[in-house]
């Protein structure tokens, strides 16, 4: 990646290279990491406390296989409103449908991009249909099914 | 959410409850997970063991804020080809251009829907013409710009 | 067709074959088919009969050629209605349109996807502009009208 | 229905009853239709002869529920061309894809208008890339899934 | 042209060459006519009042250049409006516009389209803003304007 | 209407009362004119032959009613080339086709936009599939249908 | 550039080359233009007051890089009313708006069309969300962002 | 504008209000701006002399009213290239085209988006068809028409 590195002047590259062995693997011992980078124990809690302040860290998840839990449908959804002023209040309202996992102010078409996860094509009806579409100011929704999931990662730091 | 729980008969509650904590913070000790749900720590090892080799576990991965370390982009990309059979050659193109964080085949008009983090609009412009559009196969791409994150989430198993 | 074969544990092989006969000729006698498969007349009345009390035989219809009575236009709906929430509400008036011959709630732009049939051009003005687009909730239509149908089959079970 | 009945001069009102009976059963005895309308069971058999050698029946069909035969996703498909001139050979190809069960050439944008019946996404998938996206002179595809079938009926003659 | 002839037993071959003359020139004098086609000038009066009669002919119109007296813009005009059911009030108003010289109501996704003249861009403004989006009923409209008319003439008889 | 008049220097008010009684039956004798307007028969002449001369006055064309003559379908056609450059060509080739009976160059998306009068629509589908997307460089066409025309008259010179 | 000249008899080929070199460098004395064209100053101060008097010169306006004083984003944006109608409203109010710089009234489906500068992707939300959506009348927007300006220049005189 | 203001630490406030006067009105004499601003004519100098060197003017330029100079048409031009890869080449060419004042690389479903400003609808014609369209990698076009400007002025900096 030829472009130009972060500028953030309290990041050096060892915080990267910390960032990067965690990203692939969230439970790696901080004594095995340490190792890898030869630095000691104590630099590493460091670091990572520094970046948990600073916020660059939010967190470690596990990641689940959605199908595997009966999840079978990814869809990806164009909301529109009936008036843009009402953006505010729909984003209120649609953080209560547990089913959508990623939402978007965006440019383009759209007032509001989500991305939902549901078990199977009757339960996406009842998402839409009696969850999303009821909500006050939203007007029509397009929706569009994800048939595979060919890539799925975090950003390099490499 | 009133809809039908998973019926894959090998997952039960416990399983369940298990996820849950791990997926709101996957570095909870077993023994915390085991003194909540008043099991054993074996059965919570025992469980976690079965649930990676069914594949329902993934991994854990740190959470980074991509702001924090400079990506103040993240873009849509509807993908275009020229025609559909060029797909499997397209993706495997794709793969390789480290700024496409996901990636699907979708129902709806596009032949390939990506989600890209850039460092800023110079960056993203570089992806596109250079990276991307130089993927054989690829006619035009249709791009749309996240101008706010409202939810990120993972699937709630409650 | 090199797919998984359905799952349903009910239905055998013998079932495939009964169905693929009758979904060929509706009224081919029972004798005929016991006789075509080897097996007794009893054997098909006691498949028929718990094939429909599965519901997997929904019943037997004249196809008839709607040319030769005089419907020459067959037109495909895309219906956008005001609010998504009144999709309930605008199925039920659509159900007392005769013309329309088929309807869908479906994923991408459209609310509604409907398939109708009308003897000529001013028929089908007639039945948009006085019967489908004065139901309370339909914003508008987009029609497309079919010019020659290519193929018309049923599923293929062999 | 106020518009104009169909002006064909062979075909008299008993030929619509007798069809709009069969239509609703196909296999009602002829007996039957002959008591019901107060005709002779002969001229059942005279009419539904006139009405074979006609074309206006095309035969007899066995309804199934393509749900419980394990196919639960119908979808739409528009079709674009490399060049509209390439219609007949890619309807010729396609004819040979057994999960699609209707097609049509239509006015707007689509060049060519399908209607697929499949086991699941996967399958959906499958078809779409390796069948269909695969006929040459096929540019892409804008699918969309039918998340639910309000009404499925063949025109009323009464 | 191999399509088949129009079936209308009323019109002979004589009455469309006699149509076909006077599409070419409408004030081609009736002996001049008589004498091309052999016939006697009393012929063609019997004929071109019963074509009058049927109604098909409509009228003798002068073709003007409408740039020569100053119109230099021709547009189409396609009209949404804010419900379907709209359709007759909105038509009668637009018959009021002068500047509306064609509209039709159409299928695709088009409420109404329109062709309209107008004397510059200044003017199109005026008639667009003023005149079309103030009429109860039309939500907005899509125009595009010829840069350049290939071709204009009537439908070819021969 | 409000509009600034033409400024064409060379026509005068006369010219355009003429123009208007003419445009509307082109058939009315000069006498007639001269006597609604009081000017000699004379000048009725002069004028006439000016405005042919200038090229205002194209012809006078005999209006029929196509549907009369069995044209029953009316069709706009949105036309896009494979290339913008082949569009003098593609002109060419389109010229040939008679059922077109308008054509323009036109800002918007299509490349060139047509309307066409056909029989049918099996006479559509015919001209569409045979004549004009065999025609070199035409990479696909946008049809949509006129179910009733509203409006069709001459610019009001009043 | 091979198009007819302007036909506006009061401007001469001395105005257009003196609004040429003007053009090209607001700046630069008379003296040295009168040098260049070898008229007297006094020339170029006569014409200068005749060419402000006709209106054909607006201004002088001194051009600054919007992203060297931290104005990063350049944006697009479409701009659909609920009515046509509510157009002349909506312009009073988007006025106000000081990141617009650009507003047009245009052919096509936008109602307005319009061009904003923003210091980032924040920035331009908060005036897409907070200032131009809160406009009355305006339903949506549609919007997409310069990646790069590859020209920007006046028109040539030459 | 409650935005942050820029954060380029070599640009203070007199900076700014000396290019806010400068932006109105590019011909004010330095020793008005520096009256205006309580400071020294050499401040003044030794000001624009900086701002000039950091690259934040890039000149003064004579803003002219191109419809006194018989440029009656402005258009917007949304280009799509056969393949994105093509958009370098395609820029050089159209750099070439005088007509287009402007000129971006866009997100969005344009490849490259243009503005550009003709004598008239012949003009536009032209430039299209002879001058864009016949540029190597273009497939075509989508123009839309300026038929007002209702604003046009530089980015606010009070």
């Amino acid at each position: 990646m030829p472009h130009k590195k972060p500028q953030n002047l309290e990041i050096d590259n060892l915080d990267i290279q910390i960032l990067s062995i965690l990203m692939k693997n969230a439970t790696t011992p901080y004594t095995e990491i340490a190792k890898e980078l030869i630095v000691s124990g104590g630099t590493i809690h460091v670091r990572m406390k520094k970046l948990e302040e600073m916020g660059v860290i939010r967190g470690a998840s596990l990641e689940v296989n959605p199908q595997k839990l009966g999840y079978d449908i990814t869809a990806f959804l164009g909301i529109f409103l009936e008036k843009g002023s009402q953006y505010n209040d729909a984003v209120k309202q649609l953080a209560a449908v547990p089913e959508i996992v990623e939402m978007h102010y965006t440019t383009g078409s759209y007032s509001i991009f989500a991305k939902i996860v549901c078990h199977d094509t009757n339960h996406l009806r009842e998402v839409l249909n009696e969850q999303i579409q009821s909500v006050k100011g939203i007007q029509r929704t397009e929706t569009f099914i994800s048939l595979e999931e060919s890539i799925r990662r975090q950003i390099s730091l490499d």
